[in-house]
């Protein structure tokens, strides 16, 4: 049995156990990381983040210094990066004084990323380009045939903008269907409404996952088509919270949340 | 904010966080028991169990001396008696070691249990006396009209005896019906088949819950209405892993299981 401290935290409820391994001591197998993220035999999490220094990292290229986010799927697969998450590991390095209170960049498979502790507790990060497609994408869910806007923020979304009654309404049991042409791999789809001035709400179906509580990506994405790609700072409230997303001048955005820790403690792993 | 030292543990995977709490000196509201359950913002668990010294509790009128563990529903509201609680309980108080290692009594809502670790580190607890009756009960579950037999294992069960293939295959996805005049509380309702001599497999639907991995009196009903009531001492597969039921020719029974566990640390509650 090997024995390894943990911090559990979730941002929006996008939940994580996030683990420190500086020196890259520990052997984490895909088994390791769906014992961790089982919700009943193990802690309970939709990912791991493991904390390593970059330098540690083989395929890192960048500054060896950084903090590396090793984000790793539930089911064990590796994953390039995630607003929530990035989140909930920044607040875990300052909550063990690892990290500056202040802009600190963050290795990601994605590339660096900058996070940035405001006074209100809620962490700044930034979120790299988003791009827009102008052509209209037909979306089909729960029998209905409905139009949706095609967005790039580092992966596929297609945001359907609705009335707040229709959102809330919709049946998201099963997979919306977007044409493959426009989405070769799929799409994260994200149903959306002004609920006010700059002020949105949305839910969303996560491609391979299933309607979430929370999607840092998909807010982007929808405070984008509803602010028509200009700069804008927007409030974007999602079931397990509420994000704020800045659309910058660069073509860029940043995402605001919260990120609680909500336990810490040691975890014993089966052998 | 509060903050509280957990374990987490669980049995043929029904999980609980576990709070010391001596002294009753814990102030633990529903509020507090639903933070602790709740999967993603909190821990995570089917309930909380609080091991207090039973002079503390008012109602108890029993030895004071004894452990008495306060089950909670992830609801919040209180519970009776758990199978499977109750041995992840006596390993989270043998792992602190706040019990002797031999037959120990805990004081439940049930009335006192006696818990005894197994060499191969499961855990024995005593049920209490389990009832039979002989006439035969109509159960509708899926648009199937099947028969069942009713078993009181202080709660009440139906037990449908299937093949093992039609166990593997029935949706559980809704409530099972019962005759409200047997069931006024309504049932727990297992499906059960036999895979061997004594080696039985179950799946149930809990009352007010839905399908769920294990269910310790579940196990004991089942063991009860496939051996006919008789002194036996038979293996009874859950989803979630393996129970060992042995029928005594008192009438009560006795179940053995794994508990396990997996996490120590704190837990920071909102205030």
């Amino acid at each position: 049995m090997r024995t390894w401290s943990f911090v559990k935290g979730h941002g929006t409820r996008n939940d994580f156990v996030v683990l420190k391994d500086r020196s890259a001591m520990m052997r984490l197998t895909q088994a390791d990381v769906r014992f961790l993220c089982d919700r009943r035999g193990g802690i309970g999490g939709d990912g791991v983040l493991r904390a390593v220094k970059a330098e540690h990292v083989p395929e890192w290229t960048g500054d060896p210094d950084l903090w590396f986010m090793d984000y790793r799927n539930a089911d064990g697969s590796i994953a390039e990066m995630c607003g929530n998450g990035l989140r909930v590991f920044v607040r875990a390095l300052l909550d063990c004084d690892l990290v500056p209170v202040g802009p600190v960049p963050i290795a990601t498979r994605a590339g660096v990323r900058i996070a940035t502790p405001l006074n209100d507790g809620r962490i700044m990060i930034t979120m790299g380009p988003v791009t827009g497609f102008p052509e209209p994408v037909p979306v089909r869910v729960a029998g209905r045939d409905l139009t949706g806007t095609q967005v790039a923020v580092g992966n596929p979304h297609c945001v359907v903008v609705l009335s707040p009654a229709e959102v809330d309404a919709i049946d998201l049991s099963h997979q919306p269907e977007v044409p493959a042409d426009r989405y070769p791999a799929g799409a994260n789809v994200e149903f959306a409404a002004r609920v006010g001035d700059g002020h949105y709400r949305m839910r969303v179906h996560e491609r391979g996952v299933g309607e979430t509580e929370s999607c840092g990506t998909g807010a982007v994405a929808v405070a984008y088509a509803l602010s028509e790609g200009r700069v804008a700072q927007s409030r974007v409230d999602v079931p397990g919270g509420s994000l704020e997303v800045l659309l910058d001048d660069d073509g860029t955005a940043r995402l605001v949340g919260p990120a609680v820790i909500v336990a810490r403690g040691d975890v014993a792993l089966p052998d």
